[in-house]
């Protein structure tokens, strides 16, 4: 095991009924003035935004209002966040909705104190100061509402995206009502719980030898997700179900599961090639691209791929051939997948073998795009081979 | 799954060399003068003392200091610390140890800022400020260095014990170095192993439903000890076993695994009983209660107790009659705890059949003695029944 930092100080507040809690932790964590940060319409329609107002209101907090956050979302509605906490004297940010909305108020409170543009620390610094950001989840996917990061897009200069991390982007409270996400539709479903599969399995192969403690957590909670979802698609009401997937989520990217061990992150950083140059959901992605990275490094560490097979699928441990019991895992995986309606193959999310070339030539005009993957290094050479893998 | 809230802000610095760090963090977290609490020569032997003394000089901190803290710590040293606080001006206080150390530091913290009686906290209201409590931690057992409790025995009045809970007494930080643990004797390493799955069987064994996730959570932590304690007892200087055991005792004990649920904590209830009559370690006790407890109350719900015999002893299931599952499941919890060195058997521990009617009626003194246990409740006539089946 390596040495490790953890330092996770968000409050949760977890539960049907707990949003009625929001402005009391609003007030709790020091805020008299709130920017409430939100995407579309689907908070209006599950009630998310009447039960968050209702309670600011119940404790006398004024808000503002920023609305109309995308998707992987804009470095615009960043700058227009910033400039209406100043104008407005705000001094708490509440996000209401999943990981865009919560990814931009991360963004907009450590903008707020800061003389310069926001960017700096998407691109060359750290921040040090950050107006505090509460939460109220609508969504299980990408478990902002505890994580240490955020992902923006800079509009402009070719849709460049800035990923940071630091302790500093926990938000101090996440107030987690599984109800709101009874009325997500399947495809968003499938693909949240796609997204936290992801966050642990990124966290799951590692080099680092003797994390057991960490590997039992991540088994855990993998199989809890396999689990719920399937059950959640069942029947979209089923509360246990929600809330299994909501505080998985959360624990998948809080890096409970990632302390002590070397990470690797390259299905990530590959998905987001297709992600840009298709728009597909990250979701649909990652599950094209994981099995396919599975398949092309499992050989530099078999037997921790039988061991997710045995301890995560409950395969049959071939102990002659655990190539083959490691290969069983990928199968699997690749069958629940399908079984909860994500696209496996290249073909459903709109993507052309011919566009492999291109993919990784995007890539390489990062700095330092190669290689990446803490598992085992991915140089171009590999990125195409796995794309190639999951053309197939 | 209930509703919750959770909220473990510690900070933890972990793995070989992170003592390092000590007085930077005391500072990181306000603290300008410290009062450092331990107990006897062991933090001077294993080098842990030296080591917070240095960090401390190299960080410019002064400090006082309060050793001589004993098992099951007493009121004394309690209030000794507090006066010492008030007349050094400690804005600080710093547990080097195990849980002894860190519950006296807990209670000093809160007992400093407050005009009255600091037991007022252990026996009627809640404490509202504390001075910071941070942990150098040399032992895996009481999962205090992360918890929102402690324990205190209020010398004078027969010896009475209080334990509090409030999210005031979690510390700021925990520096957590496996390698203080390594010159553990073998008893105690048992002992600690012990309690800590304990600390877990009692949030496990609930009669709440739908609670996937933490069930699997557990799981895999008991299983993470069930492995770890024999290397470590194997090989004592075992680095990673004694990792494991450290992260895995402050994850027993954060509530990271009770959340959601019905704890049930009966088996510690009338450990209690049996270390305040036999002054036997709090880990024996357990390992002596504990399987007569799942005995007497798994009727209740044996497809739980088969669950725990099939995920984390890896027992067969026995599909037609699962009672057997749980028994065998008990079985095979003993036949661990015996081959990690811990008394299992009332006599190994002093205890004596004809001492048991005094056992319940010392507990029966108690104001709201009876019942107790959320998984299922425990009266008088049970926990005769349940110390019969210990002495056995």
């Amino acid at each position: 095991m390596n040495n490790f930092t953890f330092y996770s100080p968000t409050l949760f507040a977890f539960g049907d009924g707990e949003e009625q809690n929001t402005g009391a932790l609003v007030r709790r964590f020091g805020g008299t003035k709130v920017l409430m940060v939100y995407g579309g319409g689907s908070i209006k329609r599950n009630g998310a935004y009447d039960d968050a107002a209702a309670s600011l209101r119940a404790a006398g907090i004024p808000w503002v209002e920023l609305g109309g956050v995308q998707p992987n979302p804009r470095s615009g509605k960043v700058y227009e966040g910033i400039e209406l906490c100043r104008r407005e004297g705000v001094d708490f940010i509440l996000a209401v909705g999943g990981g865009s909305a919560i990814d931009t108020a991360k963004a907009i409170g450590v903008g707020v104190p800061y003389d310069g543009d926001f960017w700096d620390f998407f691109s060359k610094q750290a921040a040090e100061k950050t107006v505090p950001v509460g939460v109220v989840l609508t969504l299980s996917a990408t478990g902002s509402e505890a994580s240490d990061s955020s992902v923006i897009t800079l509009e402009g200069e070719n849709l460049k995206w800035g990923n940071i991390k630091s302790d500093i982007y926990r938000p101090v409270f996440a107030v987690m009502n599984p109800r709101y996400t009874c009325s997500l539709p399947a495809y968003q479903t499938a693909s949240g719980a796609t997204d936290m599969l992801s966050h642990i399995m990124e966290r799951y192969f590692t080099p680092t030898e003797h994390v057991d403690v960490t590997d039992r957590l991540c088994e855990g909670l993998m199989k809890t997700i396999l689990t719920a979802a399937p059950k959640a698609l069942a029947d979209p009401s089923d509360y246990n179900a929600r809330a299994d997937l909501m505080w998985a989520g959360m624990l998948a990217h809080n890096n409970l599961c990632g302390v002590g061990r070397r990470q690797d992150w390259a299905s990530h950083q590959i998905e987001h090639e297709l992600s840009a140059l298709y728009d597909c959901a990250h979701g649909a992605g990652l599950a094209v691209v994981t099995p396919a990275w599975m398949t092309y490094v499992m050989d530099r560490d078999i037997a921790r791929f039988a061991q997710f097979a045995v301890r995560v699928f409950g395969c049959e441990m071939d102990f002659h051939q655990p190539e083959n019991t490691a290969r069983a895992g990928v199968e699997r995986l690749v069958a629940w997948l399908r079984s909860i309606g994500m696209p496996t193959t290249f073909a459903e999310i709109g993507a052309r073998a011919e566009d492999i070339p291109a993919l990784v030539a995007h890539r390489a005009k990062k700095p330092g795009a190669f290689p990446f993957g803490g598992f085992t290094p991915i140089h171009e050479d590999d990125m195409t081979a796995i794309l190639e893998l999951a053309a197939r």
